[in-house]
């Protein structure tokens, strides 16, 4: 059953039955999703050129009556016909709100670790039998370049066709030769291994300019949604890690291919790649056995940086390309965090400088007092929206901000779509205001009707607390036929209590260990995009940050991609980087014995 | 049909009709040998264990009564049969010969690029999370160590394995990591590439000592003779240089696996190699294009040192280990000349000292007067025994030495064994003697018997001259039955005349070019083997040696071995070989107006 795949243009032979979603996986064609083919998200979204669109079953709310008259169908719920031309949605809306997020440090000068320079090569004669290496060195009197085996094979064909040739140089290696003038084509790409999403960045390094960027599902998902069950895959099979790296390999080659593609460059012009991620992502990326890192003591095989040539990967650029595996600093604390740090002023700051990075674990560095302290904490997929009863990603569709007034109950959805959902920011949101209005007590319970009649909470807000299955829930939206309403449970509450105080509690005793306390602290700083969409307020209010004037606070958009990109366009960020990783003192908060105190005690809001 | 070899025990499936020397060949079986199975070397002789030995020709002359008896016979011209056994004759006599040869200067002190270090690393636990490669370092504080990816890849099984490790260290960076005490396990090879042989040399880097020697004919030889053939060869089809470059990798790691069986270490513990070899012997080996080498003018690709890892040349060593391929001086000056210099104190001598190679290419250097000058001259295969009508390689049975007294021709031959040809030593003396007691004349004519009898020469000399096909023959060696006599031709006697003229116009020019005289020579050194072999006073009869005291002419033995050996053992001589690369100036004969006048001069004896 023939499927094919535009732009792509990939033909694939599909099973009767399988959905376009899943032929798509096989075919290897990046379509985007959140709710595993369970027809919530909506993101799957694809138009049906040719095929059977008759099929259009209930899932399919998530289109405008426009969207399905145009053969708009979601690709998780639309089963593959036989000669099925599908056409991919524009991925630009996404890859320009990601591109949003990547934005260089003002002041930030790049200073590239690879030149290129075109020169002149004197044809060989009986009068200069030099050899083409010793010819192509006659043009840099004054350094003592160096060839590696790669270039030399090159050299034949080169000098033998031109006598303008142009040279590659990294520390006074020559990693490259062509013909003609190539100046201008020097690229990197800076890669950000997130355990769900990887964003792929190319830049060129002559301009410091970012040229294109691909996001896309973290492949490695298929053997487990967490770096735990990952690692637990490893573990099963020797042939395992193989595996496993091929996938997250074959998407950044994919990515490269794409760029390729869509800007006209030559893959093998692009001469440096710098990847951060998380501890368990830089191991798997290199193919080193994670399987400590799942076990006490969490001892990672390596932090410090790491350099290999992109022909020892099998990553499709140019083959003596240097691949730069950033320095992380502990097993759970990676160089997405070193990456990230970077891009603040946090190590200059002896104030009270706390950099947060909020996920299924919480990653907490804390400057003070001369010293940087950092600790990672499992706070669950709560701020996720994994654990919680409506919870989804980040997407079309999701409930983002919640305000409870006198008036009544308003949200916002991202997309400003038809709700579906709640996303992390609308959980700290939703709950955080529960809290101010009063609807949850500080010890996390969802007050009753008449409670709350008694404190005097107007009526436009008691229609919203509805009895739920075990407890009273709390609707955020009442759709019209009663059936997705969308609403905040009690063991939601719960939930995100439990992850605000795990993170709560790491925040203490970094406190502590360096002495800062609240009222010093003088600069909050929040990691990727879930920073940019929280509403600082309610974050305080729900105790997930300390008590701090809100101007103190600073989203730092996609702070892992960015430093990345700093260490792919600059040496001295390059440097910083792995300063940062060594400087860094990595605090366990399981060896640490007033760590259950203080997570019980961060358990009240 | 199987035939099984041993000591190797390896079991090939042969065809009927196929000697045992071809099926060893394909079976990848090393037999020596030096006729190209004509049966007239004698050397491919083998031990028939089990199976049919009635089969017993005339080329069986070349083995005793006992011998055959014992059942060894000729590889080359006896076939195999169904289950036979083969026992390799004992090579190490060959092997002892070799290794004589490979004598390092006398006050050469080994300064080892890499070193093993035993630590105790500390286990991990709670209150020491570091990764693996942090607690390595912690047991070197004062260096900045480097772990690249495959060593990396190796650190999880041995922390687990052993709290003693030992790790390999090359400039910081940390090459390999083992269980347990390996200290004493750092070995290195040396390697000289010949055209026609070469030879591999296992050193313990820690003690300085020779382990092993593997000689072998290069295998390269299945595809041309000499360098200009393989390098036509290789411009056939673009997937020959792969081929050919294969068969001496192949080679190289059959060496490596001989050494791992025959004293007892590990593969993975040598992690050093250097090489040397003409240039196109360093370009194939690398994988370069030589076909630049093949025609005018003649230049390189590169010239300069390459360093390469093991693993990108798929050579059977520690993946990490670094291949030096030392530096050439010229398209027809290689690497084995940079060897050889750095065996002698040539760059230090100012006062005239000239280094020559003797081979189908004469490689000349000469330093005095400030200066180094080198060219290479075609001298063709005279010298080799290859254009000359007996002619032979330096084998069991060649005549090596000539004595014409007037009671008779004296001969020594190799081994003492029968005489069946005549090497290079041997052809330099003959006709140097000849020359001396007047049976050929400064024109290079072998006088008539008639003019010989003029002159007075006693008649146990003219029984020696010979009418032969076109002109008189002068026979060194009658044969009982008069069928097997060796002799020096008239046509032997012209190709010895234009090789040694080749050779001496380029000394001639050299000497030239940087004002040295005859007079103010000072030393003459004299690479290879040969050096060892020929008679100094005869060398200069001929004219191929400029008249100079005996004592100061220095036989350097399997220089290039020596000085490969040396590059591998010491920084100090690594550095000497790529300066004495660089300074030496190289000299085109064919772009000297003077070249052929001198050559002309040089013909007269």
């Amino acid at each position: 059953m023939k499927i094919t795949f535009l732009p792509q243009n990939i033909t694939w032979e599909a099973n009767t039955g399988e959905t376009i979603l899943q032929a798509a996986v096989k075919a290897g064609v990046n379509i985007d999703g959140n709710c595993a083919g369970s027809g919530t998200c909506g993101k799957c979204k694809v138009k049906v050129l040719e095929g059977d669109v008759s099929q259009c079953d209930d899932h399919h709310h998530k289109l405008t009556e426009d969207e399905i008259e145009a053969g708009y169908r979601l690709a998780c719920c639309h089963q593959v016909t036989d000669g099925m031309v599908i056409e991919m949605p524009e991925s630009e809306t996404t890859a320009s709100r990601k591109k949003k997020l990547i934005r260089l440090p003002e002041g930030f000068v790049p200073k590239a670790a690879v030149t290129k320079q075109c020169i002149e090569v004197p044809a060989a004669s009986l009068r200069n039998q030099n050899s083409d290496e010793a010819r192509i060195k006659g043009a840099f009197p004054a350094e003592d370049l160096y060839f590696p085996l790669e270039t030399l094979l090159k050299l034949p064909d080169i000098t033998k066709n031109s006598e303008e040739i142009t040279i590659t140089l990294r520390d006074g290696e020559v990693i490259d030769a062509e013909s003609g003038n190539t100046e201008r084509e020097n690229y990197g790409v800076a890669v950000d291994i997130g355990t769900t999403t990887v964003v792929i960045m190319l830049w060129n390094v002559v301009s410091g300019e970012m040229i294109d960027i691909f996001a896309a599902t973290n492949p490695q998902g298929a053997y487990g949604a967490d770096v735990i069950s990952r690692i637990t895959y490893v573990m099963e099979q020797e042939e395992n890690l193989d595996t496993i790296q091929k996938t997250i390999i074959d998407c950044i080659n994919k990515a490269v291919s794409a760029f390729a593609e869509r800007e006209g460059i030559k893959t093998s012009n692009i001469y440096q790649m710098t990847v951060v991620g998380n501890t368990t992502m830089s191991h798997i990326f290199l193919g080193v056995n994670p399987a400590q890192l799942a076990l006490a003591p969490f001892t990672p095989v390596f932090t410090a940086a790491v350099d290999t040539a992109a022909k020892d990967l099998k990553l499709t650029i140019c083959p003596e390309a240097q691949v730069h595996v950033s320095a992380n600093i502990a097993g759970h604390v990676g160089s997405d965090i070193t990456a990230g740090i970077i891009t603040t002023d946090l190590m200059e700051c002896d104030k009270g400088h706390l950099f947060i990075d909020i996920g299924t674990n919480g990653e907490i560095v804390l400057t003070g007092n001369g010293r940087a302290v950092a600790c990672s904490t499992a706070a669950g997929p709560a701020f996720e929206g994994s654990s919680i009863k409506q919870g989804m990603r980040a997407a079309r569709g999701a409930i983002e901000r919640v305000d409870i007034l006198d008036s009544g109950v308003e949200i916002a959805t991202i997309g400003d779509a038809q709700p579906i959902g709640i996303c992390g920011s609308g959980i700290i949101d939703a709950v955080g205001e529960m809290i101010r209005v009063g609807i949850v007590d500080k010890s996390g319970r969802l007050l009753s009707r008449e409670k709350l009649v008694k404190k005097g909470l107007s009526e436009n807000i008691l229609r919203h607390v509805k009895e739920g299955e075990k407890a009273n829930d709390f609707v955020l939206y009442f759709s019209e036929d009663g059936k997705s309403d969308v609403v905040i449970t009690q063991k939601d509450v719960r939930e995100v209590q439990l992850a605000k105080a795990a993170i709560s509690a790491g925040i203490t005793i970094m406190m502590k260990e360096i002495g800062v306390k609240e009222d010093q602290l003088a600069k909050i700083s929040i990691a990727g995009a879930f920073g940019n969409y929280i509403r600082n307020t309610s974050a305080i209010h729900i105790g997930l940050l300390p008590k701090i004037e809100e101007e103190k606070i600073h989203s730092l958009g996609n702070s892992a991609g960015i430093g990345a990109s700093m260490i792919l366009l600059s040496c001295d960020s390059k440097e910083e980087a792995e300063k940062v990783a060594r400087e860094i003192e990595h605090i366990e908060l399981a060896a640490r014995s007033d760590f259950q105190d203080q997570y019980m005690m961060a358990m009240m809001f």
